[in-house]
């Protein structure tokens, strides 16, 4: 591929009328790998949240619309968008998969296939200035998705786990895991790290990274109720749809958060002194084609599947109302407060907002602006005379 | 700006790598125009509707989400989502608009403001591959925008206006109109088109020019009821939020369309033997920024203007339910027929629809390819190994 940088001068050079044109940007993940660090991330989420919960800033539920395809997958479209006007910036985050459904080591799983030409996956922001509605930037999603999952998760912990808290169990090692790590380090003085997932490799490599990027004990243990004793801080991120750790191996004062509703136990949210979502949007508005809008939380086209997947849910359902509790905008704006005789906390991140891509997406944008990085192309290629 | 098709191949040519690899083309209005004919978008969205009402093809309901910007004015993002297997395509439809509210010569008013730089708008279809998930071009929408509210006007009147109807009166003489009166004769056998709109100049305009391209009669008059009195179609394409036509003065056989639901006299839709709206998605989602998700027509942020049209919407609430009337796809594709025994027939073209734009991007797409028109970016720009 080469240098970008260099590929964008090229196409400057041969076409100079461009070089006082407004320019649209577009990035790579490598690009905002380089670009975004963990901290600029959380400032500008724990800012985005702060708008949201003060009624400044919005997001639009996330709906996925389900088609066929060839084989036996599933096309799903996927859509959200997000709005922080105290970042001028407006965003859609798109994704564009073929998907099929499996049994996994921890039970159903569903996988994004890379059927895209090169073998690859199509998630992109798009990113316009709410001042004068011009798009800013064009970017895949996959780099920014880990990082505003965990900074959402490491947020709520830095409004809610004990100050002091320096023992973390990570459960899982998978390609969420390590970001939640890094930057759960940056909110609680972090000296221990406890590391379980199924495979052990997996498990031993992720303690090893990590061991050596944050300089703290970092290690890997062969049950989840090991890694869970006397932490305090429990954070889940795997693909499991049933749980990963039982309450009853679970310090009272420990702080728990997951990637996934149905990682916890739910008793751990009724124990929970203070139980707060990411979002109380619920779940995402789903359309599938012969079936017309259905509210499930997500789609199986294999009916023995997706008979489990319903008595999962069935079971669960009926225990906890998430839609009730408060959210991460209410809890980073001070609106709602940790409990203050301390007790079991719990940061339940049930579905991405908007909004996240809309921050992020601002964030390397401007940074990008600023050190020269990216492609560009005019972006009067994306404007319109013509009333839309 | 020069040839596309020369810039595209100068980019081709210093990065010679590019040549063999797949494009994601960008299209622009005046190529647009030039590529899609309204018969061919006719016969594109009889299949689009075909498709939905035979539980194939399905759209996310439209959402705008309203922010604060500079001076009186309010952003919006507004996307909508759609997907037709058939064309193996999905598209979002996306609107990054600063709006502004006034008093017009026909009532209250919102108008998109041109703030993009150059004085434009900003307003774009983005269309995937259903086979693979790529990203297969990226094109505005404001030419498909006229294009699809007038096709989905002209398939209404195709399988409801009565089979040889000859004298067409159109109300309004704006952007919209033209296009309306284009589709409208390719459906039936026209003889004769009556224009009405506020404006003297206006009409007679338009008239001149629908006469010269259609080659049959085309006048202007002088008020609306001089131009429905004995039409065997009525078309509204106004911006109009209060009723342009009274229902006694229409013919007891005629269909009678719109461009917006407000546009017309309930007693039409009361007396109607068939009534079929273009949808029974029903309002878009309102996401307001300090208000949450508010599920109302209109967002005005001036209070007076808004009591204004809380009134006319109160006060027509009551009459009619559109969200059970059946939808163009049920007409189309046979489920619903036009009333045996003649009578007033009515089709409401409440809202737009993501399938329209995943129909006609695909179209363009497909008919630019063949030609090798547009410009053209390397896919692989937005292209992601990351899993999102």
């Amino acid at each position: 591929m080469g240098d970008p940088r260099e590929r964008t001068r090229t196409i400057a050079t041969v076409l100079p009328d461009m070089e006082t044109r407004i320019m649209t940007l577009i990035l790579n993940n490598e690009e905002i790998t380089a670009l975004l660090s963990m901290e600029d991330c959380l400032a500008q989420l724990d800012e985005a949240y702060r708008e949201l919960g003060e009624g400044r800033a919005i997001s639009r539920t996330r709906s996925d619309i389900y088609g066929p395809t060839h084989d036996n997958g599933r096309y799903v479209f996927k859509t959200m968008d997000g709005m922080v006007p105290s970042f001028e910036a407006a965003a859609v985050r798109l994704n564009s998969d073929v998907i099929q459904w499996g049994a996994g080591p921890g039970g159903i799983r569903k996988d994004k296939q890379r059927t895209a030409p090169g073998n690859k996956f199509v998630g992109l922001i798009m990113l316009f200035s709410t001042r004068n509605g011009e798009p800013l930037a064009i970017m895949p999603d996959g780099v920014i998705q880990r990082l505003r999952v965990a900074c959402a998760n490491a947020l709520g912990a830095k409004y809610m786990a004990p100050k002091n808290a320096s023992i973390y169990a990570l459960i899982g090692s998978g390609w969420q895991a390590s970001a939640q790590a890094v930057a759960m380090s940056l909110v609680r003085p972090l000296k221990e790290i406890r590391i379980f997932s199924p495979t052990p490799a997996k498990r031993e490599r992720l303690a090893a990274e990590l061991k050596e990027q944050l300089g703290i004990d970092v290690h890997a243990v062969d049950d989840a109720r090991t890694a869970v004793r006397g932490a305090h801080i429990v954070g889940a991120a795997t693909n499991s749809l049933t749980p990963v750790v039982d309450v009853d191996w679970l310090d009272p004062n420990v702080h728990v958060t997951c990637v996934k509703e149905l990682e916890l136990d739910d008793r751990i949210l009724e124990r929970s002194a203070q139980v707060v979502v990411h979002t109380r949007l619920g779940r995402p508005a789903n359309y599938i084609i012969g079936k017309g809008e259905e509210p499930i939380y997500d789609h199986d086209p294999k009916e023995g599947l997706s008979e489990d997947l319903q008595k999962i849910r069935g079971a669960r359902k009926s225990r906890v109302d998430l839609a009730k509790r408060p959210d991460l905008g209410e809890l980073v704006s001070g609106h709602v407060q940790p409990p203050p005789h301390g007790g079991m906390t719990c940061f339940v991140n049930v579905m991405g907002l908007g909004i996240q891509f809309a921050a992020l997406g601002a964030l390397a944008h401007s940074k990008a602006k600023a050190s020269g990085v990216g492609r560009e192309i005019p972006t009067e290629w994306f404007l319109e005379d013509e009333h839309p």
